[in-house]
């Protein structure tokens, strides 16, 4: 992925807005672009932020003419004393505002009741010599231009209008030969597994083929491995395919609760939850897949020790010899959620999510999971490190896991 | 916020990666960063993601000496042939990579089990001329060097392991004078308006005083609003303040959830959750607070029907002439909830989260929530926009929120 000495075209993206630079908020077009021209088969050698100065976005257009072959810049077109990218691209080019009178036309039709008309109108006004890209949504067109024969394309910053002008800008792309064939990306999402050993696992591959450019973005309840190469490493992919083994839940993208779903829907099964630490995660992230209520009955969020019994029937012995931190509790919460919701499969956690509340014994982070199906129980015990919040999310992860080892018949 | 003319020390970011500019990931460090050196008066003329090629950074570095004060690059420092962040510093000072002994003992020290030893011992030879920074964890150590007077400062890209260096740049950043006055920053987090009402509604204090920067960021079940000034704007702040009323649930910085917890702390009083469509996000989101534990009990998750009536206790006819989706049925959840749950409040929703399931009269996105206590309740009716979860989750805030106003006697 070196990007230079190819016949992959180069690309550079600009992010507008002093609040990105100055760090008070984040922002996600450069991804996504970097993405897009990846697709496309453009390198890009640079993507930057730079605050709202004429002078300062001036420069760095001009800086990257002659270097790259496309420049996308976002935001800083809308109608307010911060925009200033039309005024920075024409100091860039040396060209005068003009109005351009179509952009003026959809413009005033558009502009909001009770606002600022002339403010909104300012932005038909833009650099002479260069097109406008007519918005699909919003007020602020784009702007397609050109410097020593890198192709810019100003966009506004807003996603949803940013997207919308992405098919033009393909075309114009497409139009004057600035793509290529895009690199070979194979992706997997696991669990179950922490980033150094996943580093350890497939080290070996990875020192084997340089070509190939690895990425690994460890959440706390799951990794994303992107492997990417612009050569044809299929060898390489499966050797990495089959040392990470079941611990692979996703090789097209899906979430962890949508392949537990669709394993549902497959084995015909209907499932419940009974949550003490996670006290309904497990259940929203079920919930969250469109059509979940073909599977979901529903759960007991067993916070407090009376509803363990009360609702889930779990008996007070149990919880007063094992403790409501359990695998025997876990089992006991797993069978009266079957019970009490009339469902297939109960689901159940129980654990210390913390900060306080740990002991000697039971730490702040251990969990048990209970999985009870046709009168047999499965139970697992784990220790997360993190925050309470992480904790409880790797406690909703490993329980959906467990229900998906499950139903492909590697739980034990 | 201009990033010239006034006595702000100028810095730039950079941040290295050929996976963050082709958009295969993402990053934080150049957010975090640009937050940091704000807090410390300066003005970030430049945040810029680069690939993993050592002539792109190198030009890079040389290209911001003589233009900003202090530059910070992140990554690139690790053990693997994809880690050119040393190389490209030497290349940019045209200084030869040395040993340094220090570093070299560290590593050797840290260099984990069935590690490639030699590949690991690279990250000891720095450009001669700079300093070591050393790690509190991991085997990278940051560099300290200087280009034309600007300060360089080179920190690995993993968050932990660049924080644990901040301490060290922060003292090199005052030893050298290249502080100042950092902008005053307001904040507030609020629910319930959209982003145009938001903007609509502060606009005429945004007209009135331009030196405040304004941030607007939306996500579907919240506002965070940041004002940023480097000038005294105390009226301007109280004005916006006021504008918002109410629907402002945190100027500190905390969570709808912290807050509840807090207010339900103060007034003695439990909570417990009976949730149709949110299934479980609801009592997560309570329960992601520190000490939950003292004001929730516990929660229904009633996705099914025959949950509602056999866990619930709403009334047959209810569901069959009202429906499962209307003001009855969350009402009678709530006070279900309360009683089974044995608590002082019952708080429920009941929706149509989509994408299929509406109808003409019950669109999706159609969600009733209840409050019930003491024997009254109060009953909301809502149309969300979006997605599955984005409905899901505004469901859930506004549930919060509901509680929320309730405490603080707002609603009615």
């Amino acid at each position: 992925l070196s990007p230079t000495n190819d016949r992959h075209p180069l690309a550079a993206v600009i992010v507008v807005g002093t609040e990105l630079t100055q760090g008070f908020s984040r922002e996600s077009n450069s991804v996504q672009l970097g993405r897009w021209l990846s697709e496309r088969g453009l390198r890009v050698v640079s993507a930057q932020k730079l605050p709202d100065d004429i002078g300062t976005v001036a420069s760095a257009v001009r800086a990257y003419a002659g270097t790259v072959d496309v420049l996308i810049i976002t935001g800083g077109l809308g109608s307010t004393h911060d925009d200033i990218t039309r005024e920075a691209l024409a100091e860039a080019i040396a060209a005068p505002l003009e109005k351009d009178e179509r952009a003026y036309e959809v413009i005033a039709a558009r502009v909001p009741a009770n606002a600022d008309k002339d403010s909104f109108l300012r932005q038909a006004y833009l650099p002479r010599g260069t097109a406008a890209i007519m918005p699909e949504a919003g007020t602020a067109p784009g702007i397609a231009a050109e410097l020593n024969g890198m192709l810019i394309f100003s966009l506004p910053g807003v996603p949803r209008e940013m997207e919308s002008m992405l098919g033009f800008v393909d075309g114009e792309l497409r139009r004057h030969g600035r793509t290529n064939a895009p690199p070979r990306v194979v992706r997997a999402r696991l669990t179950g597994r922490t980033e150094p050993e996943v580093a350890r696992l497939i080290g070996p591959v990875l020192d084997a083929y340089p070509q190939l450019t690895v990425n690994i973005l460890a959440k706390p309840e799951e990794i994303s491995l992107t492997l990417i190469s612009y050569e044809d490493l299929e060898s390489a992919f499966d050797e990495i395919k089959s040392l990470l083994g079941d611990c692979v839940f996703s090789d097209k993208g899906e979430s962890l609760a949508e392949v537990v779903g669709q394993l549902l829907l497959e084995r015909e099964l209907t499932v419940g939850t009974a949550e003490s630490l996670t006290a309904g995660e497990i259940g929203a992230l079920l919930a969250s897949v469109p059509g979940a209520s073909r599977y979901l009955t529903g759960g007991i969020i067993a916070y407090e020790n009376k509803i363990k019994t009360e609702l889930l029937g779990v008996a007070p012995e149990i919880l007063e010899n094992a403790g409501a931190v359990s695998a025997e509790t876990a089992a006991a919460m797993a069978e009266g959620a079957r019970l009490a919701l009339g469902c297939d499969i109960g689901l159940a956690v129980t654990g210390i999510a913390g900060p306080s509340g740990g002991t000697k014994e039971k730490p702040v982070g251990l969990v048990y999971t209970g999985l009870a199906v046709n009168g047999s129980v499965i139970t697992e015990r784990a220790i997360y490190e993190g925050e309470r919040e992480t904790v409880q999310r790797k406690t909703a992860f490993h329980a959906l896991d467990l229900l998906r080892r499950f139903l492909i018949g590697a739980a034990e």
